[in-house]
């Protein structure tokens, strides 16, 4: 059920034409309150697409009745004319649902550079308006799907059954901190102003779709939105929201690691006994982003080195005589030189943990990432996305 | 001719069974002198292997007689006892040409984490003792490749034919800055002594390695050797002495970048009008790395989004709507927005020219790299390099 999982919330997904392929390619997800609070967290990508500088502005006032997300085209660099785009959808949509145009977010993933096919989606637009209900968070979700193989959805209820948060997300590539790319709209049915959101949404952003990294490249289009409807009437303490809301992002970005392009390798990073939580990030994004570690391990092959060749380009605190390396269990690595036979890795299976202690203190961080393979290549080069 | 073009030099290589493969695999470049000035840079990895390690030590006083390069066997991360292997080979070295050891600087490429047969490499040590000769330097090249399909060399004469300064290389994959992952000897019979000769490495390699990029991977065995055996009994203008090396350094780097592993394209990535030559090297760096471009310019797509995306990921100084980006010679991007129709690009000939204009200063720099293929994923992981 995903977004309209919690009370309060309606939407619908229908194929516009945007695709070439004829899939669904526009969503709309409507807010009927009583609450209209509403908190995001965007790319950090100086060159941002017209939906996210538009979102960014609407969300100003804490208050967000309706988000229409399309695919088939991210509407970046598209110029003051891909802004007056995103300005008119949203005017379409809040004529359509009697909102002002400032209450409405608007989110685009796709090709970059090239203005979207504004009939289309207008059109698309009116018919998800005609079809929204109260189940159709799963439709909504289908048409987000770029290269995603399948649709992401999560839901989780509140420990006493009175809240739920449901979620839905796309993104198989273009994967980075921070953000991961991706869009990601998430709902509650809980009470909460619009501060409280903001500091939920950042903290659950920070612990999950931040520390996944498929292939290093920041996106100009990632958005992830927390609407809360208050329709449970339920009031949680903040901890307990951070923690579901975190829940359904960790999912939902597992969910974008298991389905990443030609992934056939989920990888957790590991850094541990580090001076500090930044330290164990830094590392764990070098070694993520080693290409060549991506490769070997897409081969099955535990080479070790590059995960030490990789640490060693960090500032973190570390002596290169005192790291330790373990893939799948097995420390091949102990004080900076070999340690048990690489023989014992086993690598054959889909799940690869790799842990580097860097003896440097007691932090501890986990990155999340895939491995680079033909398939990437292929989905990368065969045509533009 | 490569190292040995210059007077006062002698080389050779052979095949000690280094390599699975029984392909050459050890040289020695001698220094008959009479000077033994010599300079180099390293790789900045902190995980540093044992023959950088040694070599630092060895040139802390501005001499070298002789240099030993193994491929076959990285001998990094292999602790204190790689350090022990290292020290032999430069004893066994300066034993047979009647040398300190402090004299004999050693490199070594191949596999991360594994201790070199000693007996095989001393073996062949001896061996190249033997076959030292003034035409030794093809043989020596051709003993420093790894994945290389062809060896590297290079020679350039002063304006009066009085100098001659010449180079080999191996390198073709692990490129990043700085350095670019390699192996580089280069030589000359010019008269200059080691400060000189410091300042000398050190900007050829600024100008040439620190800005090829081919992965973003930074190797632990990265070293440029630059001796000078005075042979010649001229002492040239330190600029055009710089220009020399500068220019046998880029010739090098060229062909590394050319023979990069699974590459089809060479691509040269200039920004103009930036604040400064750090913006613009950042920037530079951040185009050359975004795996989502490499892949499209090997699908000869002028995805030219993808280099905004990777600009606005920098902390350069711009603004994203006054960014224009020309992909061989057509504007595709202008002002942030589309430029000239994208259909216009030609991307199919094996030379890419990317130029961005931030419109942010009068500062340009160059990065080389190539694209990502799926050439480059089986060569690093279908075994073990």
């Amino acid at each position: 059920m995903s977004v309209t999982a919690p009370k309060g919330f309606r939407a619908a997904g229908v194929a516009a034409g945007l695709k070439p392929s004829g899939r669904p390619d526009v969503a709309l997800v409507v807010n009927d309150g009583p609450s209209d609070a509403a908190a995001a967290v965007f790319t950090t990508n100086r060159v941002q697409a017209a939906p996210v500088q538009w979102t960014r502005q609407a969300l100003a006032d804490g208050r967000l009745r309706a988000v229409v997300l399309n695919s088939g085209g991210a509407n970046a660099c598209t110029g003051p004319d891909g802004f007056a785009d995103t300005h008119f959808t949203a005017e379409h949509v809040a004529k359509a649902l009697d909102l002002g145009a400032g209450d409405v977010g608007i989110c685009s993933t796709g090709l970059i550079g090239v203005r979207l096919p504004m009939d289309l989606l207008l059109n698309g637009v009116t018919r998800t308006v005609a079809q929204l209900s109260a189940d159709g968070g799963p439709a909504a979700a289908e048409a987000i799907r770029t290269t995603d193989t399948v649709s992401k959805q999560a839901v989780r209820l509140s420990a006493d059954g009175a809240v739920t948060v449901g979620g839905m997300a796309k993104g198989a590539a273009m994967l980075a901190p921070s953000l991961a790319t991706m869009l990601v709209v998430v709902t509650t049915d809980a009470v909460a102003d619009a501060a409280t959101l903001h500091r939920v949404v950042s903290e659950a952003t920070r612990l999950t779709f931040e520390r996944i990294d498929s292939d290093g490249c920041l996106s100009t289009n990632d958005t992830v939105l927390l609407l809360a409807s208050g329709a449970s009437g339920v009031t949680l303490a903040e901890a307990e929201l951070t923690a579901l809301v975190t829940d359904v992002c960790m999912d939902l970005g597992k969910q974008m690691i298991g389905d990443a392009e030609g992934a056939t390798k989920d990888i957790a990073i590991t850094i541990k006994g580090a001076a500090s939580e930044d330290d164990a990030l830094e590392v764990g994004r070098a070694v993520a982003r080693n290409n060549l570690l991506k490769c070997a391990l897409y081969g099955k092959d535990p080479n070790w080195g590059r995960v030490l060749a990789a640490i060693g380009t960090t500032k973190a605190a570390f002596e290169p005589d005192e790291l330790d390396v373990a893939m799948n269990g097995v420390w091949v690595c102990k004080a900076g030189a070999p340690g048990e036979s690489r023989d014992l890795v086993d690598l054959s299976g889909r799940e690869i943990a790799i842990v580097a202690d860097l003896h440097a203190g007691t932090a501890e961080a986990t990155i999340w990432t895939n491995d680079l393979t033909d398939g990437y290549v292929y989905e990368n080069s065969a045509y533009s996305t």
